[in-house]
């Protein structure tokens, strides 16, 4: 028995350490050098190569690197009686709805504007202020949050899922009513797992629906958003500006029109990471439980697809 | 009985708007240009000439135009037994508090540093967060809203003030426990008022009791830093860096060395502007509480300076 690391590109060193201090009996194995393909019961997966998993012929678990799973489910070799679970993290949660609120004050306060003036020597008073009205799209644990610290600090706060819900502590629209949730906001957080229904949801036909001059924060996956349409909505003025932190190609290529476009504000896929202290933890607990043949804990919903 | 509206270089015209809608028979003098001095009773001050108010013989009352009464205390001309009353409007915490958040999570969240890769197109993922521990100095309505927010979004948060407090819902360090203070924190926020206690505070000697590559926020006054200090500081890597909202001359001349310091981040005094339509309403039940001697609503302690 022994737990699989696959996550090319990206140093497992991190996790090693904190599963050895965990538990110092596990055997682990780091793609590309896999020893013993069948005693791999556990893989611990970010951005696997396709098919790989049936090399391991007694594999019981499957445990994301993260929060998101898409990168699991595109895999459909995967057998669908195995379990997938994901990491749930605190600090996971606290990152991501700080750099969230983050990215609503900037626009609310309007710091580029006041970074070009520094630049220029301009002292400009007028106007200091944007009335922010804040929608986010998907309402999980990390919409939720976003959700309550927003609310928390007094902006009107909307939120938008696909499942109905007639119970929510906030004005909630579901998927058929996303015409409505947009004209009562002018910031859009995107927070949706991504899922075949949610791939692409940010183009044009929703930018033309907004309220002149809407922000657009994305912080769940780059391929939720079509890139040209942003872009070409910026020109027009459907949209005033983003900040964005996920892309469909990452690293972002350097010849993408995105690096130069001066709304357009970037930071590198890490408004939120995984943090192995954190979520060690929950692997092994899993690992555990499965051995002991209890249920586990945040486990995928394939169907749902988070 | 008229009210007298003395803000030199500023426009006057929103607020004798509110005040008509508000009271239509209520006289409004504007200085220069004031007519019957000896009819004068209440007093709207932002910034007037010293010694003004002796030619109104029956000055019965003395607004602020805004939160802060240092404009005010500083004229020794004018008679003790006057009453001063300030403004405190939940808008006007609503507005400093988001800056405050917004100026903690930049730092938090290098936004600076992701600027400068943006522009260089470089994809660099290390070392995403900054851990940080937030002193505020100065725990009156407004810093106490910071500390509230800051707390709810999981921050650590520390108070520093000028009164021994037994009570308080946050670790907090009274006038003789500064450097206890600092060593708490990596994060300064100045929301003193400014008294001759609290003037020039924020100097080398406090810079160098701070941790290595703390950060200074101050919207206060521009009185409270020592400029010099500040620039001398982060030239050392005592300080980090700064947002600064106020000056000690504002607008802030062009030839000072704030406007070319890219580790200082600056905005020209718009952090949390007095909202006239909140506003004016205080300054009218107040007008009406002296005429019916009944107490007024946030009176300044003149020994306290706020």
């Amino acid at each position: 028995m022994s737990l699989a690391i696959i996550s090319p590109g990206k140093d497992p060193k991190i996790w090693i350490e904190e599963f050895n201090k965990l538990d110092p009996d596990l055997e682990i194995e780091i793609y590309p050098d896999i020893k013993y393909p069948e005693k791999v019961t556990t893989a611990f997966l970010w951005n696997h190569p396709k098919g790989l998993l049936s090399e391991f012929p007694n594999l019981k678990l499957i445990s994301s690197m993260g929060a998101g799973v898409d990168h699991i489910l595109k895999d459909e070799t995967i057998h669908g009686s195995i379990p997938i679970v994901r990491i749930v993290d605190e600090m996971l949660t606290f990152s991501m709805t700080n750099y969230v609120v983050m990215a609503v004050l900037n626009f609310h306060r309007q710091i580029v504007r006041y970074q070009k003036n520094q630049l220029l020597k301009i002292w400009d008073m007028s106007n200091p202020e944007i009335d922010v009205r804040v929608g986010v799209m998907g309402v999980g644990a990390l919409g939720k949050d976003v959700l309550d610290k927003l609310s928390n600090m007094d902006f009107p706060v909307f939120g938008f899922g696909y499942s109905e819900k007639s119970d929510f502590d906030y004005p909630y629209f579901s998927k058929d009513h996303l015409a409505e949730f947009l004209k009562e906001i002018n910031v859009l957080i995107c927070l949706l797992p991504l899922t075949p229904d949610t791939e692409d949801i940010l183009n044009l036909a929703l930018f033309e629906k907004c309220n002149p001059g809407t922000y657009i924060i994305n912080v769940a996956r780059g391929k939720h958003l079509v890139d040209a349409d942003l872009l070409f909505s910026i020109d027009k003025g459907y949209i005033s500006g983003a900040m964005l932190d996920v892309y469909r190609e990452e690293p972002l290529p350097v010849d993408h029109p995105f690096w130069e476009e001066e709304k357009i504000m970037m930071t590198p896929h890490i408004a939120s990471v995984t943090n192995p202290q954190a979520a060690a933890p929950q692997v092994i607990e899993n690992i555990n439980r499965m051995n002991e043949n209890r249920p586990l804990v945040n486990v995928v919903n394939r169907s749902k697809g988070y």
